[in-house]
Parts: structure tokens; sequence; C-alpha cells
């Protein structure tokens, strides 16, 4: 097993699109193997440009992260993109998107495109993001876009756990109210508007100035730019090029690319403790008697914050005899 | 702060609205209260007939939920309204449906209507919900209605953990494949079609049934009905409270209401429990030194399996040393 994980990693960093693939897969199902894969892994952590991108459905991300990796190509990076879909078992554009997008760039050996989703264990797929980005650093990307398909939460924290997070948005879907109401505000450091052809682009982008402007800011500290684009046209890519160019320059200028990148480094660290924590929950839940305790919260005998005060009595219990 | 609490309690126990709203609130917040709140709480646990109801965006939730309320109120049903909104940074709807729905039902003591959303912690809201319920319960309502307002993986499982889980569809929206794919079959008992008037009602009616009938169902078993509604029009909520009724009584008759509640309760504890967990861990950080630890994963010094083990290692040894 060991040999084989190295032999996987050897030829993704060989740039085989298969291994590449084979890797995410595991990454993706979670398991003990990602302990080893890691430990393989750790030398070729940082050496993408990780991009985020986000927004809501309807403002064309595919179309976007499709132009933005043609533009890419064009400028010679190779590329990796994850479209992570962590909490969609509605919508079926990711699967969509991704057939269509595999047309543009299939025979390209310089991108790799993949998705990721899951249905089983929520915030798992948080935790196994930064671990495919590496994948695709050790396959040679140059840059990794992170596009999150969903719409929620989740899917705000992952892409903005980028070095640089653009948030896009379309005429008449995103004001400037919902956005201060969203918090993205504060997560974007480049915000597009797509469909700018459309009514309402104006509005949006007026709206969107005035949000941005009433932000406190200290000197040097970095605007978001907002850029207009009609992606399904291939209008505007160099102007998020050279916005994506502007701030990776301002983010080495003032040391917050090492900050970002120690900061998503105990995300990750803390998620993948919380993890180990809850198998260790789950493991104990037997000898705590979880059915008996629920059946008594169930019947109103008991209150759930007493029956999980048992439950982690047992746990601590375990704990002493194992000294684990 | 007890009595204060305890006085809320009584006041929502003889339907005042304010105190009812006060409470949700305080679950909606977590922290430190909520333990008190549940302890107080317990003996109002499993009053109500929890009923979920999901669907994507557009389907028309509010809509079915507001008639849904009337036809409820109109069979002399004291009624409560969860409509949760976990993961939403980017809609607004949950505002605004809430206030078309306030206008409706604002002068009717027998119905309590009240949104939450979280931007803070991810799960928390779906660890708080049970508890929401507990006071619409303890404020006398017959049924409540547990109204997931999202599209994620978080949004199904709120609603899933019910005694009745309705999943809304609409043409050209909710096509067999996808639900299949969404995994929203294993957790529909009752799957709603509505703006039926439109194009594609029928080849989603036929849809759903098809996949309903490759799920494998051993006699006895419930089988989801599929209704078409047009909410807009109030048609068709005698239906789904015929529908609601029936899978009541087949609950029943099948023990089946006990053991899903048992099983609600199971998920509460484990997900209280984690939540402490959690917290311990964020206690231990600064001992176990995660900025470093984090520096060194961010730099490809170390991977983060290694370093969440250290952090994991740290929180051990407190244990220990405090033996709680």
């Amino acid at each position: 097993m060991r040999a084989d994980l190295a032999a996987a990693v050897a030829a993704a960093r060989g740039g085989d699109a298969r291994a590449v693939a084979r890797l995410i897969s595991l990454v993706e199902r979670g398991g003990d193997g990602l302990a080893e894969l890691a430990a393989l892994l750790a030398a070729d952590t940082g050496r993408a440009e990780v991009i985020g991108l986000t927004g809501a459905p309807g403002v064309g991300k595919s179309t976007t992260t499709n132009e933005l990796v043609r533009a890419l190509r064009a400028a010679g990076r190779r590329v990796g993109v994850l479209a992570v879909d962590p909490s969609s078992p509605f919508t079926g554009g990711a699967i969509l998107g991704d057939r269509v997008r595999m047309q543009d760039h299939a025979t390209d050996s310089g991108v790799f495109i993949r998705s990721m989703s899951s249905r089983g264990h929520l915030g798992g797929l948080a935790a196994a993001t930064p671990m495919a980005v590496r994948v695709l650093e050790a396959a040679g990307c140059d840059v990794v876009l992170v596009e999150t398909v969903g719409v929620g939460q989740a899917e705000v924290e992952i892409a903005s756990l980028a070095d640089t997070t653009i948030v896009l948005l379309a005429p008449g879907m995103g004001d400037a109210i919902q956005a201060v109401k969203a918090g993205i505000l504060e997560v974007a450091d480049i915000f597009v508007i797509n469909k700018a052809d459309r009514d309402g682009a104006d509005v949006t982008y007026r709206d969107i100035q005035g949000a941005i402007a009433l932000g406190e800011r200290a000197p040097g500290d970095w605007r978001p730019p907002v850029l207009r684009t009609v992606a399904a046209r291939a209008e505007g890519m160099d102007d998020i090029l050279a916005a994506l160019g502007k701030h990776r320059a301002w983010l080495v200028e003032h040391d917050v690319l090492a900050r970002r990148r120690r900061e998503r480094a105990e995300v990750e660290i803390g998620r993948i403790a919380l993890g180990r924590l809850r198998a260790r929950l789950e493991a104990v839940t037997g000898d705590a008697g979880l059915p008996a305790l629920a059946a008594e919260v169930a019947d109103g005998a008991a209150d759930p914050y007493t029956a999980a005060a048992k439950l982690l009595a047992a746990l601590d219990r375990r704990a002493d005899g194992d000294h684990r």
C-alpha cells in the first residue's frame, strides 16, 4: 500500500493525469491512507497560487473558470481546477459543467480538472480540499483554481481558504445589501460582475462599490477591485488576470501571503484533529450507552446536554484507561 | 439568569409570542444558557408532530409552507414554523419569505413563525434546531414545520431529522436522476411536485415514480406518495394533509416514530458532545503551539496529519492533568 501510494505520487509528479485523478479520489474518500499521502506530499505544499472562486448559482462560475483556464494557459501557466461541491444533493450543475469544460481542455496536458463532492461527511470536503490542492501542486500546477459550486457557508469557507478569493456576482443577483449580509465582503479580494452586458450591471456595480467604500481600511490595506466580465464571450478575462497579479504582488509585499497560508494550515490541522475526536467519540458510544441515553432524551426524561455530558465522561474514562 | 430563563419558559408555555421569540434567539445564538434551557424544556419534548420540508430554490417552499399553515389552522391545529437557513450567505430569500408569511398569519395567535440563520458556526444550526422545536412544543404547537431554505447537504440533514420529511420538486428541476444522485429518495417520505400546472410536470412525476419503483422495499415499508400541487393557488394542500396523516399512522403502527425520535436524539446528543470537544481543542491550541505547527505545515516542513497528532497529544496531556 505504502509503495503503491509512493508510486502514484511519483507518477503524479511526472504529470500522469490518471495518477492525479486516483490520488484526488483517495483524498475525496478520506480514511486512513490520507496521513501517509500527507507525509508524501508535504514537500509540494505551497508551490501553486491558490485562487478561490465562489458565487451563487447562475452567475456563470463554470463559464468563468473555463475562460480563466484558457487565459492562464495562453499565459503559459499549468493549471489545476478543483470544483468542490460540498453540499449539493439537489443541483446537478457540477457534472454538466465539468463535462463542458472537459471537452474544452481534454487534450491539454497542462490542465487538470477535477470535481469533488460528498454526501457522506459534512465538513469532510473542507478538510480534504487542501490535500487535493497539494496533489495538483505535486503534479506541477502553477495555479490551482478552487471553484465552489454550491451556495452556502461551507462553500464560501472553502473558497476563502485561498491566496486570492474571487467573488462572482451577476446583475440583479448580488446587490450590496445581500453582500454585506453575507459576509462575503470580508472574504472577497476581487469582485467580478459577470454578465455585465445585462440590465442592472451598473446598479450592481454601484452597490458593491458603495459597500466596499463603507468598509474600514487602513492605509496599505487591499481594496477589492470590481471588474466587469462577459465570460460567455470571453470578455474581461485579462482584467481578472491583471487583478490576480496585482493582488499577488500586494500579498507578497505586505507579507500577507505567508500569514494566509499559516492560517489555512491552522484551519486544516484543526479540522483533522476534530475529525479524530469525532472518531473517538463514535468509538465510545457503545460503552456510554448512547441508545439508552437517546431514548431518555426522546421521551423527555432527560435533556440532551446532560446526555452529552455522560457521553463525554465515558470518553474521558476510556482515555484515562488507554492513556492515549 | 436561571430565574429569568424559567420565567421566559413559563411565559412561552402560556403562548407568549415574545417569550417564544426570545428563547429561539437564545437557541440560535448558542452558548452556555442552552444547557439550562434544555433542562427546563426536556419535559416538552415529543409533543408535536415534526414535519421537515426541503427542496431546491424556486420550487415554492415558502408558498407551500404558507398554504400548509393555513390548511393546518383550518383543521384546528396550532402550528410552529422554523425556517432554517444554515448556510446562506448569498440568498436573501428567507427574509422576504418570512415577511410575506408574517403578514398572512401575524394576527393569528395559533401560529409561531421564526427563521433561524447562522454565519458563525457551521453545524451549529443543525444542533440548535431540535431545541428550537422544543421551544415551539412548549408553546403548545401540535405541528412544527421545519423548512430548510438552502439547498445543501446540511439542509437535507436538518429537514430529514423530522417525523415526516416532505421533498418539494418543480417541473424541470427535479428529474429522477438528480433525485437519485441526491440521496433524497432515502430521506423523502412524501414527494410534492409543486407548480404542477406547468409544462414538464408529467415527466417529473413519471421520473420520480420510476426512481421510487427502483428502490428496494420490504412488505410493510412506506412507499413515498408523489403529490401534485399548485401552492400559489392553494391547490393540493388537502392532499398533503391526507398524506401526512397516512404517514403518521404508518409511523405509529410500525413503531417507526419512536425509533426515528431516538435516532434524532442520538444525532442531537452527538452534536452537542462534539461541540464540547471542539471547545476543548480550541482551549489547548496555545499549549500545543498551533501557530508554530501551522507555519511548519505551510512551509512544507511538516504534514498536517502529524501536526494534528501533536495537537491531540497536547489535549490528552491536559486531560490527564485535569482529570476532567
